[in-house]
């Protein structure tokens, strides 16, 4: 289709993952009410994201595992696609992945991905990085990759996902309130140097002492900002459409890369 | 130094390079009597850009040709270092290279750097690609990197210059009027994913039908815009301090990077 029409739940986390679950399903039938095809949620988005390594181990599941049936239920009984983020398994003795996962408005799961760049002593406690660069899937006519927070503040991920020809990448997130430059410097860059869309669904809220900054953004592949959540709990609605992708890929400069100066960065 | 005070000429294209010399000769003794130790100019600051491909093959030299000879009298005079662009000879039967070096005030070239990526027809009509990635060289206690305009869209040679240990990546320019987004999106992005500092001289006023569109900036190590020129002729003067860049390093994602994954982007 030329349009996507996409929706970021920005939210707060939940006390325990049958009221995310509760939350989510509400806000499925809200956004698909109001037109969406695919709703993006923050990183970790059922469990909470501080949730420490023991309810990391205690929440985390293989990829079809109970959340995840949960939320294709969700996601067939309003017909729209979700991305979320949870645990994710890992081999006995190794520490959960910090995953993303996208399961559409059929219930099936089309892209998973594992969090390659891991935030400080937040993520090393809980997790495994990821162990594969993202990769992109193809849902409804779109070309879509899938990141998680800090992964997007490098330029070589996204780089990487326009490479095999992404034309947006979807990001669930739980960027504190400190880190707005995030949203505000880098994001815009990320869309515009490889004219993609990029759709940043944040947290809100407070969880323990950490307050998370909101400020969910889809950027345009010309680095203008097409929506802006503030500091509270909002759906953003935002129509994605293939037709800003043509004209800024006239000029796209992946077509100038230099790729024979590049190995030192991959050393 | 602490310090490194800093200044950006932004101005239209002289004509011809006897009042191209005899303008930066003026400015680098109003940079100089305002503080500056080194002076950055536009991309081909003293012959103009779009001279066409007979103006470049008239005008090029080797590094130590007649031009340089005159910047390295200029930044003697006034005891000042120049990054200026100019047109370097190639092998015979070749096109130039767009090239920009830094000469300082006591008349040495500490530099050299041949424009990687090159821009639209405009650049492939007159040059040569340079056949080497950009290098740090050390001046007065910093550690220094040369890019020139297209270069500093792509993420990957400013993030070349950071592995390297650059503190500053200094940009001689001509980016037209229809591009400011260069300025507003990307340079903020460069110095924020690579804690450094950016510096941008674009060149002004009217080339044949070309608008230049100004805006020089320097960007601080935390995506922070410190300066920001206007549309017209103007010296912009700027103190670099390492005091900002420690803090900023303290949190640089350089170090989580994942090599590992990276083989992708330079194929």
């Amino acid at each position: 289709m030329d349009t996507l029409n996409l929706a970021l739940w920005q939210c707060p986390y939940a006390p325990g993952t049958a009221e995310a679950l509760a939350r989510l399903d509400a806000t499925a039938a809200r956004a698909r009410a109001q037109g969406a095809a695919l709703l993006v949620c923050p990183e970790m988005s059922l469990t909470g994201y501080q949730i420490g390594s023991d309810g990391v181990a205690a929440l985390a599941e293989p990829a079809d595992g109970p959340l995840a049936q949960a939320v294709a239920a969700i996601a067939q009984r309003h017909g729209i696609a979700i991305v979320y983020g949870y645990p994710e398994h890992n081999a006995p003795g190794e520490k959960p992945y910090n995953a993303a996962q996208c399961i559409t408005a059929d219930g099936q799961r089309v892209a998973n991905y594992r969090k390659t760049h891991l935030f400080g002593d937040i993520d090393r406690a809980q997790f495994s990085p990821g162990d594969a660069a993202p990769a992109v899937f193809a849902w409804n006519g779109w070309q879509l990759g899938l990141l998680v927070c800090y992964d997007i503040e490098f330029p070589e991920p996204a780089r990487g996902l326009a490479l095999q020809g992404a034309d947006a990448i979807l990001v669930p997130t739980a960027n504190m309130i400190a880190f707005d430059e995030v949203q505000r410097v880098l994001l815009p860059a990320r869309a515009l140097e490889n004219r993609v869309f990029v759709a940043y669904a944040n947290a809100c809220g407070q969880e323990g002492e950490t307050t998370y900054g909101g400020l969910s953004t889809v950027c345009g592949p010309t680095g203008s900002v097409q929506a802006q959540g503030g500091r509270n709990e909002e759906l953003l609605l935002v129509a994605l459409s293939h037709g800003d992708l043509r004209p800024a890929r006239d000029t796209s400069p992946l077509r100038d890369r230099r790729t024979d100066l590049y190995d030192p960065l991959s050393r």
